[in-house]
């Protein structure tokens, strides 16, 4: 790492107190009292998250596979890599191969793991898999018939193009990362 | 953009009800009643957020400026870019620059923004403005004292060589848009 330097994490806050402030159908909300390495308390809600899954997905005529689809949170439509919730205890790899089809009727024939990240670690315990699918061809009537997003592929060579236009963080991830990979 | 696809939005959602299901000191959940394009109605639960900043500092003397700090959310430290939440109407600038200050010690010459984005549109209205800070100095003094972020200075030239240990979304996509810039 940088300089050789130390890396020694900072002091760790301690959980006193844990309760549900807000249990709904999609959403946990935890509520938890801290120590802090001062010695004060202090309050930290947490939403409770299962996890997610977003696929770079490049067929085999060199288009990376968008889908653009609604968003009611940021109440607009966003152009988006295909993505989705673990069912709890899914293999990560299993989300993506099912989500994959299920949002833009296409299935890979290899899906690797290019990293893992945290969507927004100050207060959401959400966790994505970044994954690598190459080799993606339409598979007849997989398409998830109910499934509101418009897929829009987009050519490798218009990547740097379709990029300021990006207005979702895992897209940004992933489009950055594959165009790394295919620069000289 | 790509292949001159029509640029049709996907049909929206209308809200038909909206309550607040929990309101802390730090996150609000708002749960809405929705009709989706089908007719039938749904139920959305969504973090209310006042937004964020995030900023990819780079000094005199090339490094990039980033902070390691716990977070409770998940559980242990992360290495990330120096980043803070808006007050109430802050411009999003201001942020930057007292985030950049109480968090580093340093002071930017020049502040541009880079990209904005949200940090998972599936459920939270959380939108990061992505800052570029160069020229950044240190600033005798100013370092908040209450800061519990530990300073780590990376070089530009090592930025590949941390990249995969980055387990934060805005911290990879700030990174990976300064590495492309700096790319041959």
């Amino acid at each position: 790492m940088a300089d050789d330097a130390p890396q020694t994490d900072p002091p760790a806050e301690t959980t006193i107190r844990s309760r549900v402030g807000f249990g709904g159908r999609m959403l946990t909300v935890r509520v938890d009292d801290v120590r802090l390495p001062s010695g004060r308390e202090s309050g930290r809600e947490v939403v409770e998250h299962p996890g997610a899954v977003a696929i770079v997905a490049v067929t085999d005529d060199a288009r990376v596979l968008l889908v653009r689809q609604h968003r009611h949170a940021v109440g607009r439509a966003l152009l988006e890599i295909p993505a989705g919730t673990r069912e709890p205890g899914e293999d990560p790899a299993a989300t993506a191969r099912r989500e994959l089809i299920e949002e833009t009727g296409y299935a890979a024939a290899q899906l690797t793991v290019l990293t893992e990240f945290f969507a927004s670690p100050g207060y959401t315990t959400e966790r994505l898999w970044l994954f690598m699918a190459t080799g993606c061809r339409p598979v007849a009537g997989q398409r998830d018939a109910e499934e509101p997003a418009a897929l829009e592929p987009v050519p490798l060579a218009d990547l740097a193009t379709v990029l300021p236009g990006i207005e979702d963080a895992k897209t940004l991830v992933g489009l950055l990362w594959l165009m790394r990979g295919e620069s000289p």
